[in-house]
This record gives C-alpha cells, structure tokens and sequence, in this order.
C-alpha cells in the first residue's frame, strides 16, 4: 500500500513543475555527466532489458538509458514537468522505447517486474527531501532478484571546519560598519547566518581533517525506517591549530554493478575516523578497479556541484590547537511534521566544554 | 489623514525586518558613501537642525547626520528591525540626537517642523515598492519652506539592449542538451525567464543607443497622484546592428541643495533622445558644477550596486539594423491589488511590426 500524498509532498512536487530547477541540474556537468558515464559503464545491464527512471524530470536519465539500447523506460515524474518529458521523448523519437508516467512512482502502475532502477535522487546532506524512499519503494515492488541499482551505494560525510572569511563576512562585519559600532546587531546577524544549515561551497583548505562517515546506505538493501533517523557518532583529531567554526556534510554515491558487495559490511558505523573506513573497507570489499568504479562526489575537494557542500555554523568560534579532539554525536531525524524537511541534533565537545545546536533544514 | 496600512504594507514591512536585506544595502558601497558624501557635503543644511529618515533601517544615514551635527534626527522605521537601530543608536551615544520612531511615518507623532528629509526610498526600477510615497506624506507634513530633501531628484531611464549570451544561456541551451533536442522546452524557458521583470547586472556594452529619460521626480514637487501611473513615449536610434534582446531599466538621483531648480523645468518629458535631454536640462538648469553634484547612479557603464538593473525581455529577439528606429511607450502603474507592486505595459515597434508585452514586477 502506498503512503498517502501529503500536502507537503504536493508542495514538493510543485517545486519542481518550475523550469529553473531542472535547468540547474542539467547544467551541472559533474552531475549529469557521472550519470551518463555511470550508464554507458553498466550498458550490459541495461541493453535490451526494462528500467525504471524514479523522478525522471526533463527525462534525460532516461533517454541515455534508450540511447544505450534498454528495451523499455518507465520515467516516473510526480511534478508537471512530466508533461515536457512527453515531449522531449516524443520529439527524439523515443516513444517507442520510453513511457513517460505522470504521478507519484508510489501510484504508479505497471504490470512488469523491471531489470534497472535508475534515479537522481539525493538531496542536500544526502538525506534532505527524503526521495530515497521512493527508489526504495520501487526497488522492493518491481526490481528483478539480481537486478540493477544506480546509483548503488551512498556516503554522507561530515568533517569540522574552520572559514574565517565567512564569519567575518557576516558577524565581524557588524562590528564597524562604515565606522559605525553596529555589535548591537551581532544576536541578530549570528541567528540569521547561522542558525539553520547552509549550503555553500567551500574548499579542501576550510577542512580541519578527514572526515567521518555519518551513514552509508546500500541501496540494494537500505529501509525505509533505517533512514527515519540516523545518528553518528564521531571523533575528530584536528590537524591544524585554527578557529573551529562549525560542521560540513557532504556526500558521495557509487554506481556499481549488482551484487558487488558481500552484503552489509560496509553498513556497520564504527566511530572510526575516514582513513580508518576507507583502510577497513578496502580490505573487506571487493571494489573495481578505481578507474572502473564510477563515483559522483559532492566533496570539498572535488569539482563544484550544484548540491555544493552544508554547513552548521556555531554561533561563536572555538579555538581548537593541533592534534586536539573534537568529538559528538549527530542525529539526522526527518521532520514528524514534513517528512521532506530534516532536523539536526548536533553533539560536539571540545577541550572539556560541550555544546548542542539543533537545526532544521528546510 | 494617514493611508491605512493594509496587508501587504505589513508583508513589506515584515520583509525589512529580516537583516539580510539591510547587510546588502550596507555592503552596497556605491549607496552607502555617496549618501555619506552627500551628507557631509551639505553639512551647513544639517549641522544645528532637525532632521527626520524616513525608513531609516540600521540607522546608518541619521548617524551620519548626527556626526556632521545635526540637533536632533527622528528616525522612523516601520519595520522591527527598528528595535536593533535604537540599540546600534545606544551603543554610539547618539541617544541624545537621535529619537527611533518604531512605526510608519504615516503614523508618527512629531510635534514640530523638521529642517532636512532623508531617505533612501529607490526601488528596482526606482519606484517599485513606492516607498516615495512615504517621503512625500513626510515632506507635506513636517519639513519647514525652504528645506533640503535628500535626495532631491530623481530620474528614470530606459535603453533597448543587446544580450545574446543570456539568451543563449537560458534558451538556447534547450535545443541541445547533452546530445538531446529538448526544444520541448522552449515555451516553458522563455515564460520562466522572461516573463517578468529580471533584475540583473549588464554592461555597457549590451546597450544598443543612448537611454531615453522615462520619469524625471523633483522630490520637492512630486505628487503621490503623479506616481499612481506614469508613462512614456521613446524613440531611439540603434547604434548597431544586432538582435535587441529587450529594454533595461536603471535610475540615478541627486544630492542638491534646496531650491537649485527654478520650478519643474525639467519635469516636462518631451520625448526627446537622453542626450538630447541632456542638452535642453544643461542649457535650462542652474546645476552645480559636475563636480559638486553627488549623484548616485546605478546605470550599466556605472560601478554595480545592489538595485543593478532591470530588463524586460521579449520572448524572441528582434534584428535591428544600425540606424533602425525603435519606438514605442511604456507605462508604469502602481498595482491595484497591492501598490507596492509595479504593473509595467510596454509597447514597442520595430521595422513596421509593434509588439505589446505585459509583465509585473512583484
């Protein structure tokens, strides 16, 4: 049984009838490109065989899945722009290959198990708007035993940073403004620059160590209620003496072939640190060779992407020395009010003070 | 008898008490040093006087008053953000000079004359959000014969422009898509991004012929009634052949001392060219010489402030040859539904063919 359509959902699928959207993940060559790379790497999975494009859009997934010869595409699209996916593949000569379906893939109708699941569906922090549910929901109603997922597997990372620049820029700033003393305005200025998650770009310099893993799901196997609310647990060891400002998350996700993994080792969070994972992981994972496994990343350090990185800002600074711990706690839990929405509990202690910030992203 | 206050005044209100809009004003250095300049330069008005701001936000222009000596500055702010400039006032020992009026000054209570008006009440195309209005209302009530209002003039400007890079961006871009004719797309592109009014930086260089003056406003005459509805006929002359993509919009106005004009002379819009114009004002105006005159300007061969400018885009884009006449009229009219709005009906023809396009700002 299907969940019921909210009128939050409804809200959300209107935000996306708007052309501006799509355009600016079009334009997003990182983005875009991953996919199509990602699906010319997988075309045995997908030639001749049926997929499913969850929240397909302006439907590009899903014509590069007919370009590389899938027999048939279910482009599910929630929003109206459903109607101009009808046109694009219409207008490409795709209408044999590709049915595009106007409504919630959770009301969708089709009388056929299918080979691929396909879908861009991740949100800021990985987990905000909470489309994952869907490609779950389509994965356990329609996906063959053995079938194929893309993206298959998924990191949410976070790591402390430090930004001078941008707390300078909207708290310091108040400070003398035109030779004015404005510090009157420094309660205001911190809650309206920093009181719920920001989504800006930053850079490799900004990131006071490696970062940890707060979830990584297997999209073969994730659940529903296992993304409800995540927590994490971490434990930083900063590599520089400099002001610690507050959080970044960002994420990546993985596009292998079915069946690659063993099963659930990656799942188990245990409070190791990000070289530690990735040291663990490489041992007990059969991963491709790195220049075959496709990987779009939304890190510092990578190429800019429209989902750019998030972050919680403290309201004051924390001079934090070398080799100084920084430890807590992370909860990401989807709003009892709108599921789409997310709120942060965020645990974090430093030399012997600790602190919480709750946040919403909204 | 003060206009009532309606929902949408309180909307507007609301929306200033949010500090981000003031961080930009402030950080918009054009703006704020040449109302600092021009204050100072008309010290002798100020020093020992009264001196009301209307809308005076931070409270950064009755500070710079009060510096150069003003007696006693009323700072009326109708929005919350009124609470943060009574501190900021505090904190710089200004209390004495400078009274915070939490209120519209429609709804002030003041119980004497003022010497000087202040403000800076220029919206997108100066007179959206019509907060003009409100320095009027301020004027016919309270400043003596003979006092400065700053600014003291005000003009409108249009120009046809060329920009084949935005419209290449926003769409052109459909027609191929990675590979994928997604022309499907058109209709939607160009409503999306040319349906109203877009506000954006240009260059010089995108404009095809000198600007025409669509409203000239001597602050000391204006009337409320006279900027219910204003309208313009222009006639320009395209410098080059190119494909003119739209008209943007841009305004300037002037720190004068009072009375330096003789009367409207310059109100009268006789449909001539802007350089024209300029001839015919030069030649009629007592104007300081160039430089004294503080002029705050956001034209495209101007620095870039915060209002950059505004263009309203056709559809599809029209080739003018060099020499090629465009002329047309454009009006201006306060929405009825909610006055801070700016209904705009333009008109325009080109090599015989004439074109109606409606928009809103909002």
């Amino acid at each position: 049984h299907p969940p019921k359509c909210t009128e939050y959902d409804t809200a959300y699928f209107q935000s996306y009838s708007h052309l501006g959207i799509h355009e600016e993940m079009l334009k997003d060559q990182v983005r875009t490109e991953t996919y199509r790379k990602a699906i010319i790497q997988h075309q045995k999975y997908i030639s001749g065989k049926v997929v499913m494009d969850v929240g397909c859009g302006t439907g590009i997934l899903s014509i590069f899945c007919a370009r590389v010869g899938a027999r048939k595409v279910y482009a599910v699209e929630a929003s109206d722009i459903a109607a101009q996916a009808s046109e694009v593949v219409r207008a490409n000569n795709l209408s044999d290959q590709i049915i595009v379906l106007h409504g919630r893939v959770e009301d969708a109708v089709i009388e056929e198990k299918v080979d691929v699941i396909i879908s861009e569906w991740m949100g800021y922090m990985l987990l905000y708007e909470s489309m994952l549910s869907s490609v779950i929901f389509a994965r356990d109603r329609w996906l063959k035993p053995g079938g194929l997922i893309l993206p298959s597997h998924a990191s949410l990372y976070m790591a402390p940073i430090t930004h001078s620049d941008r707390y300078h820029e909207s708290i310091d700033f108040w400070r003398d403004v035109y030779g004015i003393d404005m510090s009157a305005m420094l309660p205001l200025a911190k809650q309206c620059a920093f009181e719920e998650p920001s989504v800006e770009t930053i850079t490799g310099e900004n990131v006071l160590t490696w970062p940890c893993v707060v979830k990584y799901v297997d999209c073969y196997t994730v659940t529903v209620e296992e993304l409800e609310s995540v927590t994490a647990q971490y434990k930083f060891t900063s590599m520089m003496r400099a002001p610690l400002h507050g959080f970044a998350f960002w994420f990546d996700v993985e596009f292998n072939g079915p069946m690659t993994f063993p099963g659930k080792d990656r799942m188990q969070y245990n409070g190791s640190s990000y070289s530690d994972f990735q040291t663990n992981s490489n041992q007990s994972r059969k991963k491709p060779k790195s220049d075959e496994l496709v990987t779009l990343s939304t890190a510092p350090e990578d190429a800019p992407t429209h989902w750019q990185q998030t972050v919680l800002y403290f309201f004051d600074p924390i001079d934090v020395e070398q080799d100084e711990v920084i430890a807590g706690r992370v909860t990401l839990t989807q709003s009892k009010e709108n599921a789409r929405f997310l709120n942060i509990h965020l645990e974090y202690c430093v030399g012997g003070r600790c602190f919480i910030k709750e946040s919403v992203m909204r």
